[in-house]
Order: C-alpha cells, then structure tokens, then sequence
C-alpha cells in the first residue's frame, strides 16, 4: 500500500532527522553540524572587509547553498513529524525558520548587512545537535550542577550588583570627570570592569582618594571571585553521585524527547515511539 | 472602643510594614521595592548631563513624590511599633531618615548635587526589603558559609595587604618614576590593581628589572587567588549540612525579627508578638 | 669476550641515559637539565638586539658547544637502545633530533633566525628530564586530576566558545567601527580577552549600550569561571584518595617506561630489564 | 639578693617582650605594633614628593623618636634573653639590627633616600609580632594547608613558567616588533601578564595570527587558573579536621617557640622556662 510505504519513509526519516541512535540519524547530524559551522565562518569572513571584497562572489554562492540545504531540512522536519505545529513553534522550529530566511529576503530588500545578525542566530542550531555530546556523561554532571547552583549564583550577583551601584555613586562623587567617572552609570560600568577583574583601564581613577577607594573595591572583588567558584565545587561534588542516563528516542507525534531506554508508548502523548 | 481600633489598626500595620507573611505585608514590600529601585535608578539618570539637560522637570517631580511616599513610611513605622525609638536609632531607622531628608534640604539649601550622594544611600534600604530573598533558602546558606569565612579571609587579606606594601616599595625603588611608580602609595596601589589581576594599565613597569619583579607579583598573585576560594569552597560544603528556617515575624515591642514559628512571646522583651 | 663487554657498557649506558634509579643516572639528568637550560637562556637572550650586538661571538660559541653535546647525547640514546627505531620515532627521538639539527643548518644556510622557533623546542626535552619529579608523588595526582577533568573542561571551553561567537557577533553589531570592533573576529577576540578577564583596554565599548551589554558579558565571565575551578577540585579531591607509585626503570629493547618495582621482565615485549 | 632582683627583673622583662601570655607582654606588643606601623606610614608619606616638601621636619623627628624607641627595645631583647647570641642571628634579630641601623648611618652619609629600602624592612617586624593572631586559630589552619599544597603549587608553576616559554617564544615569532614583542624576555613577560589574566595592554597583539594564538593562551590561561584553586580547597577541607594549639611561651636561653602547655623545661635545651 502506497500509504505504508509513506509511513515507512516518514518514520525512516524522523528516526533519521530527529534522533542519533542509528548510523543515519549521526552521519545526518554530523553532516548539518559541518553545514552549520560553515555558514557560522561565512557569516564571520564576511564581516571582514579585507576579504569580503575579494571573495564577495563565492560568499554569496555559499550563502545560497546553504540556505537551500537548511529549507530542504525544515521542509523534511515538518513533513517526517505527526504533529507539524509542535515543532513549528517550538524554540528550535522558530530558529530554524528566522535564521533561513533572511537569505531569501535579501532577493527583495537591499538590506544584506542587516540580517547578518539574524544569520548569526543559525548558531543556536548547535544546541540541538549536540544532544550528541550528552553521550560523553560529562555535560550532563555539568548541567546538574549548574542547574543547582542557578539560584545560589544569582542572589550572588544580585548582591554584587548592589555592591557596583553603591561603589559606583561613591566613585563617581569621588573622581568626577577627571578620571573619566562622567555619570554614574560610567561609573558602575567601571565597577563591574573593576570587580569582575577584567580591568580594561580605558577608565581609571587618578586622585589619591578615587585610588585608595578602588583598592578597596578591588580587594573586595578578589575576596568575593571566591563564592561562585565555592557554589559550584560544592554542587558539582554532589553531583557526582547520581548518574543521568539518556536515550536520544524522540516520539514522532509529540516530539517529546525523554524517554527510557525500554519505552515503547511515549511517556507524553500515550502514542507508540516506534510504529 | 476607640482605643481598641487604634490598637488594631496599629497591629494590622505593623504586621504589613514590618513583617512578610501577609499578602499586604509582602504587597507593601514589593511598592516599597519599586519605589526604591526608581529612586535609584532617578538618581543614576540625574547624574548624565545629556539627559538631566532634557529631563530636569520631570525627575524634580518624580524626586518629590519619591520623598512624599518616604516620608509617609517613615511616619507610619513610628506610629505603629510601640518603642518607636528602638526603631528610629536603629541602622535601618537612620537610614530611612538620612535618605528621605535631603530633598526638604533642596528647599532652604541650593546644593542639589551635594546631597546626590545621601540620596544613594536609599539603596541600602532594599537589603531590609531584602528578606523576602531568604525564603529562597539560598542566601542564608551562603550568608553562613560567608559568616564561617570572614575571619580566615580578613587573616588572608592582611597577609595579602603585608605583601602588596612589601612590593609596593621594591616596585617604587626599581621602576622609580620612568614607569610612572612615583611614589610608594602609588607603587602600593599598582601592586593591589596586579595582585587582584584587575589590571587597569595606566601603571605598568618599563625596565626590564621592574618587569621581572612585576612577572614574579603576578604569579604570585595568580598562585594565591586560590585561597580564599579554597576557604569559602570547605566552609560552603560545611553549611550545606545545616538546614536554617527562617520566620519574618517582628515584634511590635522591641523590633526584634527572629522568632521560631511557634513563638508567642517575644524571646527578647518578653511582650506577646500577636496582641 | 668483547661483546660481553661492549653488552655490558651498553647496558651501563643505558641505566645512566634512560634511567635515573642509580646516581650516575640522576647525575646524567641534572647535568641535562642545566644545558638545556642554558641552551634556551641563550636563545632568549640572541633575541635582545641590545645584548646580541655585544655578546653575539660568545653565543656562537656556548652554541655550538651546546649542539655537539646534544649531538652527543642523540648518538648514545641510539646506541645504548636495543632497538633504535623504537626511540627514532618516538616523541622525544624526534623532538632531540630536531632541536640539534638547525644549527648544522646554519652551516649551510644563512637563515639562522628562522631557525631560532626550532631551537626553543629544545625545552621540550625539560619534560623527560622531569619524570625525576615524579618522585615528589605531586605532579601524578595532579596530572591524574588533570586527565579525568580533562572531558569536562572541553565541553565546558566548548560552551564558552559558542557563548564568545555570540556575544561577538552581537558587540559587532552595537559597538561597529567607533569602539574598535572593525569585524566579527576581532569582535570574538574582545570577548575572549573579556571573558577571561584579562581586559587588555586596547579595544573597548564606548556606546552606552555596548558598555551595557559588556557588563553583561563580563558578570557572566565571573559566574562561570568558577565552573573548571570547581571540576577540578572535585577531581582532585577525589584523585586524593588513590596513591600512585612510580618507578623510572626503562626497558633496554622496547623503551617501555612503566614496570613494578619487583620486575625482572618487560611486561611490554617480555625481555629481561636487567640482563 | 642583688643578683636575685636583676635576674627577676630580667625574666620579668623577658616575659613581657618575648611572650604574649600576660597583659604586659601584650601591651609590649601593641605599642610595638603601632610604633611598626607609624614608621611604615612615615616611610610611604617621605616618598610622596608635595608631602615630603611641607612636613620633611616632622618626618625627620619621628623618624628619630622610632628609631631611638627600636634600638631601646633591640637592648633590652640582648639584656633580657639567656644566650643573646641565639637572638642576635636569629632571622628576625638581624632585621631588627638591619631596619634600626640605618638612621644612624644618615648621620655620617647623606644617601637618605638610598636606605628607604632598609626601613622599610620594618615591616617584616610585623610578623613576629602577629605570633598574636595565631590566637585566632583561624591562620594556623591556612598555614597547614598551605604548606601542604606548596609542592603541588610549585610544580604547577613550573609548568605554567615552561608553557609561557614557550608561548612567549611562538609570540615573539608570530607578533615580532610590531606589536610590542621586541624580545622573547618581553615575550615571556607579556604571557605571564596574560595567563594570570592581568592584561595591562601596554603590549598587546595587533596581527590577525597573532590575536588567534593569543585567545588560546587566554582560553588555556582560563581553564589552568582552576588548578591551584582546587589543590588549597582539598588540603584546606584536609586541614579542617587537625585543630592546632597554640603556646606563646618562649624559652629564655634558647629562644625556642614551641612548647606545651604544661611543659616546665625547654624541650630544646632542657633548661626551665620559669626560673
């Protein structure tokens, strides 16, 4: 039956695009993997004005190649998947759409160098495909413990936020535009290049007290740099103890993509995974 | 009994402006929050001359409305707690009163920039709001990690301190004034910004000596920004085992703000906390 | 017999070059060590124009004393061994080889500071020299420590690669030419030098917005720095527990460096150690 | 007894400057420490140019007073101990001996700024004193565990020293004058600024293959600053669980430190230590 056939191929091609278990489904990702880091190079040579004006030509022949291989790829993805409005709307539908069309938009506005940014967003893609990665168990320990230390991590940087607002106004009455303190969000600008150590030193106070005030600040900086990394070590040590187990099945009605290894029905939707 | 009212309304408000556990309570908080953060963020936008020039009647405005609510919640915390000067000598009572006070000042004075810098301090009135963030659990943990550490950090920073003097003169003696080293508290001040690994560059040596000085600070400081992160590291992992609960309840007598759940009675001036 | 006593200096060599139990054997490495440190001692100095111009003649010399040492060193390493194409193709044959051969090049070709990179590899020879450090027992837990956090720490260099690519991109497009950002590279190569903390000031934000989003960047920058401080010390942390026993005895036929201390036979190609 | 009251008088006095069990050897202690600080202080104001040309006449008399208050303590350190000698060469009486001398010698020779280095010897004076905030516990612990991690530390910078070797070397290749690396000492110092995340930006890359390899220094910088941040976190969780006692006792004709607390002899020379 014609209809069968089509289902076959239909699900050949999901388990093919949309999962990473079988032969077919890495080299797919590999090969987009490859296409996705060409376009992201093109993107960046093509910022560079030296060589965008000798290779203006071949950029633009590329840029269509690729723009044809990522339709072919979302035309595929909606068509292999049972509910096309899941992954339409999805985050990963949404940024395959906005970053392959801005090639084409370009046939009509003049506007190249204003999608660049939007092209850039093809990057994004990367994500997806490194659910990969996830099969060296090592990414997933990290994301556990970062997971956990999210909260803890951002009451810290609350609290050094406040700490830049508060050493920022005083700074700012302190130097003044002498040293460059033109307003106070300069000067909690500075305050962050300061506390974070970076230091870049386009800012710098010049008055003995602007100068004993962000030793200070720096002293600080360097006894706080210690808290985040403390949060971490402390998660990351008890993640250590529990092992996070992935399977790359992903279900075909729903796109769901947690599932256990001897799931046979998804977990999501109740419909079977492999049809 | 109108004395009986009063009283009761006394309590009501008491228990919305100075505790958390009501929904009003934790309305209030949250008004007094924003108003805090335009406060702040007014005084920052002042502060840019390209935008005061434009704005000047509207933060004018803005400022007195800011002062008006201010002062209302300074009013209305001494009415309604029954030792009003327990509050008003507290560190949080001087506060609310130093930063609400300089814009009546503006009326009879013209230094409207001078007292900038007070009006900052209406920051640290957030850190009171504040403990609404420890129902997060999450603070308190690091707040006790942070506790556990200060003295061995304050120990550390004072050897930190001895070795940046000691440099600071074998800096100013071998660099002298060529790298701009012209003196020791400069020299001082040189080896904070490199030992923090802040850097600015307005500062750096130019004989080959002082480089080599300088290269032997850096890895110094580079072998020693270890430490306190070693330090907050075990006294985190520490505090994880201690659970902390936290109850926003305050008496009305004392102003005392740690109670257990089920306390009655103030533990400190013995007055019933709900009457 | 002759050849017993040409097999028993040979094997006598081969303790003192390729071992370092025996005195002789240590002796042999320190005087190594020393020569390869003046060897790149001189190299660096060839490369101060003010010290070459005076002391050019000398190095010349203390050069090509240096080579024929080297020289020397390469021919018994080849003669000592058992089987010489095993030590001819390893790592460090070829390293040794390499790094003596550019100043016989100089005979020949006039290129001599072309060949200056070449002879800087000569301080790679340190490492082989260095497993007299192991006796310390520091440098394996580290180097354990090291291997398993090693995964994560790509992965982890691998998210910040992408977190740089984006942020470029994104600096490229607020901050433009004015603030030095001339391309999406360059713009990258700010966000390692920001990310990393290292601020060399040379490019900077000058937009208010580039500056906002820099702050952005550098806060993220000094949450995840803590990330590999924190696998690391959970690694080694754990590393701790195992202890690792090293003994430096070398096998004379197939160069293998990792027997038990009770070994009489090469557990690699089953000839005696010590015939 | 003549004899008797001297040699009261003499363990009375040792008691006070050498210990700091009584509230007298305290009291010593304190004076001694402000007076440390005054001359420091003195030191760092004389260097100051637009200070030195007001107050020159002030800083000459106190300069005069501390002196005379360090050579009076200095006698009675010689009278008051058993076996002067064991003080007079100890580390910290030839700093007392070296930072008191030289105001003296300004008598006879002019070179008043040549001795600011000596006297700022002071300082080191410091540490002998804060034998007191070994009371806190606290850096006894930081003490152990940074003992324990200097071999680790100090094989990591080597390798660190040897990576920026060669670094440097490849830079000075790449980069060459252009950007500042006139020589690979320069070179060599660049890396060390940029692997310790300094980043002064007095040199700094300016050729597209030379940024490429700076952002992997940068990168690897990044990725080894975790290093001995997780070596003192190990040893200093190790360190938590010994608690180290302290005894201020010294022995007065030895000048050893180290005694229990119910000791009654010097377990170095086995003389009493309260006659």
């Amino acid at each position: 039956m014609a209809e069968s056939t089509t289902s076959f191929w239909k699900r050949k091609l999901h388990e093919i695009i949309y999962e990473a278990d079988t032969p077919a489904g890495k080299a797919f990702d590999v090969v987009l993997l490859i296409v996705i880091v060409v376009s992201i190079v093109i993107v960046m040579l093509e910022s560079v004005k030296s060589i965008y004006a000798v290779y203006a030509d071949l950029f633009y022949t590329i840029e269509w190649i690729i723009t044809v291989i990522f339709s072919i790829e979302y035309i595929l993805r909606i068509i292999t998947i049972k509910n096309p409005r899941k992954y339409i709307f999805s985050f990963y539908g949404i940024i395959d759409f906005v970053s392959t069309i801005p090639t084409y938009l370009t046939l009509f506005f003049g506007g190249y160098n204003v999608l660049l940014a939007v092209r850039a967003l093809r990057l994004l893609r990367v994500f997806r495909i490194l659910k990969i990665t996830r099969y060296l168990g090592e990414a997933d320990k990290l994301v556990v413990a970062l997971k956990h230390s999210r909260p803890k991590i951002l009451v810290f940087l609350f609290a050094v936020f406040i700490i830049t607002i508060i050493a920022g106004t005083v700074m700012y009455l302190v130097e003044g535009e002498a040293g460059g303190f033109d307003n106070i969000p300069l000067s909690i600008y500075w305050c962050i290049v300061t506390l974070t150590t970076v230091g870049f030193g386009d800012i710098a106070p010049i008055t003995p007290l602007g100068r004993f005030i962000a030793s200070f600040i720096m002293i600080t900086g360097y006894g706080i740099i210690a808290v985040p990394t403390g949060i971490v070590s402390a998660e990351y040590s008890r993640a250590g103890e529990k092992k996070v187990h992935v399977n790359t099945q992903v279900c075909p009605h729903c796109n769901e993509d947690k599932h256990l290894d001897q799931a046979e029905y998804c977990h999501n939707c109740g419909n079977p995974l492999n049809e």
